[in-house]
């Protein structure tokens, strides 16, 4: 396995790989790896004999007032699990070899970076999409990979790569949960016992929409109600911070079900802001 | 030679080429090609067996009153000079095939792409760093090509890809120049005669500041001085947008010669609006 830390250790890599004509697959991350990314890395062996990692956490896409300074950092542990899990090559850059003194290049998806988590974390989504973009352009993936989990992340970036053209395709892999349905995040560690056991309140409130939703509720403001209530109760230490009812690709907010959707939420804790989704498509529900 | 309208079809002509290793050069341009664009391609040619060529008036960099819908289209033209010039490809796409109705993302360079022409033309450079995105995306060159009498727009591309680390060398060939000095623009066969003949006082004001700083002169303001006397007595029908003595990498503006600068000048006829640069280094100055 490679560990590169530096653009030009990747490129002198990929392009022997290229010259080999193998495909290559890239999970970008921000370390303290867990079962989600460990999935993805997965899905990556399973299309392309070459699986790059990038583990780098990015300042552009933290708030000032964000956990940058206390993020989890867990090198050693994640390379560990990156070499038991058939990763080719790690790329683990300093924020000095991605971020030029004088960078002034952004990228920005408007409508779909611009509510949800992207209300509460103003700049977040340019953040992700610079960073991205940096990687898709030094590691030169045929295939990405990113989880379900973050949703708004996925289609954001989608998007940017149809939009820009760029040569890759981007591959959404399911949430991978704890046994007791707590969607799995790096933050997750931040919870206190309490809070942890509150947590399940997120997919306990999209498990609750669901069943709604297939006992025939059609009306997006009475699935939020009854989450909300479940959260209230279930989660007196969360403060919701959005749920919303949304179309699956554009992510506007829609009133009803007449279709496919996402139910997205994020939930803040004293120590971590938690987010969890669900797609519900009520054409294949009993009714 | 390929001439190609979808993106598909560059695609699978440019997967071949790659295929057989053969360095591509990329020149974007919007058409109405003249001289200045054929040194591109002659410079792409020396360096790249196959040069991909794309004639695309872009309307993402047309500002609302600007002069999209009038700017020369001379398509048959053109193809014939591509092919005179041994291009390998031709892009020619509709405005439908390069932006989806709901495209969301912007491209924007802090800084570079604000002042000088981004003053004038809002949005000017977001449009061509969209479009360039794009075109790198689709073509994957090697090297790509930009003339430097648009020297604003070769520095904010230059910088869009260092920050993006997009994987191509950008190439900035000399402007290319009317016997009688005036630079080639497609936008030299708006003008009146009369204009024609005043629009030499773009190249003559340059000319004037660089014998002024062989002469000694250091102080920008001074050369400016100069330069504005020198147009309202050359051009009376022009109108003076900006002069700037610059710093040839950031673009700042700079009060003295202490080291080599880009002075740009814009001046507005009623029928075009004409740019000029030219470096001047004063450490290779007599003094």
């Amino acid at each position: 396995m490679i560990i590169a830390k530096t653009v030009e250790e990747v490129r002198d890599a990929i392009r022997q790989v290229r010259r080999q004509g193998q495909r290559i697959g890239l999970v970008p991350t921000m370390g303290a790896l867990h079962a989600g990314h460990y999935s993805l890395m997965g899905a990556a062996k399973a299309d392309c004999p070459f699986v790059a990692v990038s583990i780098f956490v990015n300042p552009a896409q933290f708030g000032p007032n964000e956990d940058l300074a206390k993020y989890p950092r867990t090198l050693e542990a994640d390379l560990a699990g990156c070499r038991e899990h058939g990763v080719s090559l790690v790329f683990t850059p300093e924020s000095a070899a991605m971020y030029a003194p004088d960078a002034a290049t952004s990228i920005h998806v408007a409508r779909l970076s611009e509510h949800l988590c992207g209300a509460s974390r103003k700049g977040h989504f340019d953040g992700v999409c610079i960073v991205v973009a940096k990687l898709f352009n030094i590691v030169l993936p045929d295939k990405a990979y990113f989880g379900a989990k973050d949703y708004q992340q996925a289609s954001v970036i989608g998007r940017m790569v149809r939009d820009l053209d760029m040569p890759l395709e981007i591959v959404v892999c399911p949430i991978i949960r704890e046994a007791d349905g707590l969607a799995m995040s790096s933050r997750n560690r931040y919870l206190s016992p309490q809070e942890r056991q509150q947590a399940l309140a997120l997919i306990g409130s999209l498990h609750l929409a669901d069943k709604l939703a297939k006992a025939g509720q059609r009306e997006s403001k009475a699935l939020i109600g009854a989450m909300r209530q479940h959260i209230a109760t279930a989660a007196p230490l969360g403060q919701i911070d959005y749920i919303e009812v949304m179309d699956p690709d554009s992510l506007s907010p829609t009133d009803r079900l007449d279709g496919p959707v996402v139910i997205a939420l994020a939930v803040k804790f004293s120590s971590a802001r938690l987010i969890d989704n669900m797609r519900i498509d009520p054409t294949r529900l009993g009714g």
